[in-house]
């Protein structure tokens, strides 16, 4: 059989044969960046039509009741909570992921008054790192920055907060929950995980390992679109003192009383700042439905065998040529293959001229995202045909790959 | 002539006629609710289409320099600018009316080191209110509540921000903005001016009055849907010192070079956060098209002549049944007109059984927004016609309009 066919029993054999058609994917792309922008789901664009011309045009004002706009950000957050195994009420859905990182961060710190460290990773998105620092500086804490194969050397009985990205954004390299949760629960440190790169592609268990607070983004692998609100949990036992400060009028307990003071309402709410963004939820919500009966575990059999099989090929058809940055171990390992290799700009561009859409990390990182939803091992095996053909023919030395554009 | 071809008449004279016809409103409603949800422009529906399957579907992550998703907070903020009478540069559009209040109070008292005092009004917008206390116990601040008409005499030279909603969300009063904002900076503060009810209703030239920060939502009279995101304006002479607490990646220097240090970028960029909502700014980019080539003055004219125009038919028609809380003086009035009766509630509900949406606003009054793109004489001739069948019938003493739901 030949290696391709292999590729094609596999997907025959998969859990999620046929997932793929809930998506519009362009015709010639093989699209490794569902880790930056998922692909666009079916679906979304008819709810978007029926919200904007429906609800919003001859609803209008009624829609906040008659379409259930109020209720939004929770019935998102519920469906969420559902995809990430968490209980009902305990996730909210309404700002950036920078935003719901400076709601959650300062309320997680307000709950141990006394400390004055957070932990952080050096190898953490910049964004959570840029805001814990603003996050100490106005409550007047420290950070510290650890090593992220040692962070559990960093922990004492000073530290108030552990932030940690999951799956690394550069690496694909993965964090164990459960022991590093439990380590930060031992020095009375509470624990926040970004998952960012985790809903959607990878199973985590935050109820078993007793994690505090966890925000992530719906634009990756939940496929809500570009700029999509990001999505924060609160565990339960945290709701009565949540005690956040972009305390805005809908997580009043009474918004429409119109009080002068402020009385934050029972339950995950607290953690609402303004206005909910309808469109923006109503996408979200339309998006999730490409993961209806989908089970966690083929999710995860899914986006294993597609990264094991990437690395697989990369390494007999072009060996010594990438260092392979992604763990092997498929316990420490997330849903993409990072490469590096110095010239990975001009490597990606000439990709992407090819119709393989992966991305680039400085300073030297090749990243591929596999979206098990939507990518297929005959995409793997392809992907891998035309990075050989670009590395035989030298592609990446023409001057077009060379001028680096920004992409998020 | 009879009082209805009266309002026909000086609709033909308008220089806005025909305006309403880049909106689509639905028939058998006569819409005063705008300044609470605007109504669907037309090319609103098409542009998300566009954006959601062409730009995303088919662009994919590409799109964020193809499409020119990257630049979009800062191509909206420049059209919002202009419909401003704002400088090129000075506005910025990414996250809710609440976060945005946040961001911007936070970035202007950090301008007033030493002082401790931010004034507020007591009829301010409860947000507005709510995020200033924050602001005020994150930075060690205290809030003075000053009596709406008097607010001059609450300042002194402990105050290092003067925060007021240019037009009043109950009642429509609308403050002299050259005069406070003059005021405030004599005691050494600075103005921020909440123009939620303000933007794409009511000229106001803050450039003149040297104000320092703004921020208005785009959901009322600029009509970019429901949870639009809102717009901060910061004058340029702050631009070089702006320390905003929001301080995600998407306000770095240099974003995609993804360091652990943060460097804000220069200029009103400095205000972002995290990843911009495409959607969201896609609607509103759209939804400022129908503002093409309209003059502000004839848009205040326009306002003018209909809020005159309802409070003289109410006056007649319905003497003594009503108080206007609204100014009468031209100067001091925003686009609303507020009327007060104990069954304010119950009026709202009655008119809107009959197609004339307006809302309720605790305790006792009925608000009436008058957006000027889209409202004739005739409809105002038509909704106080309606408004004398409700009063006469007393519909307002039918049990279903007992029932009080929330409404934005």
């Amino acid at each position: 059989m030949s290696p391709r066919d292999a590729a094609l029993e596999l997907d025959a054999a998969s859990a999620l044969r046929g997932r793929r058609d809930h998506f519009r994917l362009p015709p010639g792309t093989i699209y490794l960046d569902g880790n930056s922008l998922g692909a666009l789901p079916h679906g979304v664009a008819e709810r978007l039509a029926h919200v904007v011309t429906e609800e919003w045009g001859r609803g209008l004002i009624a829609s906040w009741n008659t379409a259930g706009w109020i209720d939004l950000p929770r019935r998102v957050g519920d469906r969420v909570a559902a995809l990430l195994d968490l209980p009902e009420g305990t996730v909210w859905v309404s700002d950036s992921t920078s935003v719901s990182l400076f709601k959650t961060m300062v309320a997680a710190c307000r709950l141990r008054p006394g400390r004055d460290v957070i932990v952080l990773e050096r190898a953490t998105f910049p964004t959570d790192g840029y805001i814990a620092a603003s996050v100490a500086r106005m409550l007047d804490l420290e950070l510290r920055w650890a090593e992220s194969d040692r962070v559990e050397e960093y922990l004492d009985d000073r530290v108030a907060l552990v932030c940690l990205t999951h799956v690394d954004f550069r690496t694909g390299a993965m964090f164990d929950v459960d022991r590093v949760t439990a380590r930060a629960h031992e020095v009375g440190a509470l624990m926040l995980w970004d998952l960012c790169h985790t809903a959607g592609a990878v199973p985590v268990d935050l109820v078993t390992a007793g994690a505090d607070f966890a925000v992530g983004c719906s634009y990756k692998y939940l496929n809500a679109g570009p700029g999509s609100p990001a999505f924060m949990y609160a565990a339960r036992e945290h709701h009565a003192h949540l005690d956040q400060p972009l305390s805005g009028w809908m997580s009043h307990a009474r918004p429409f009383d119109m009080e002068l003071g402020y009385e934050p309402v029972e339950g995950v709410g607290r953690l609402a700042s303004g206005t909910p963004p309808i469109l923006a939820l109503s996408a979200l919500d339309a998006a999730l439905d490409a993961f209806e009966g989908v089970d966690p575990g083929d999710l995860r059999a899914a986006s294993l065998s597609l990264t094991d099989l990437f690395i697989r090929l990369v390494e007999e058809r072009l060996p010594g040529v990438f260092e392979v940055l992604t763990p092997r171990e498929h316990a420490r390992r997330g849903s993409q293959v990072s490469l590096r290799h110095p010239e990975a700009y001009a490597i990606v561009s000439a990709l992407i001229a090819r119709g393989v859409v992966g991305d680039f990390r400085t300073p030297d990182v090749a990243r591929f995202g596999f979206a098990p939803l939507y990518l297929t091992h005959a995409d793997v095996y392809d992907a891998v045909d035309h990075l050989v053909g670009v590395m035989e023919g030298r592609e990446h030395d023409r001057p077009e790959h060379a001028v680096r554009r920004a992409v998020t």
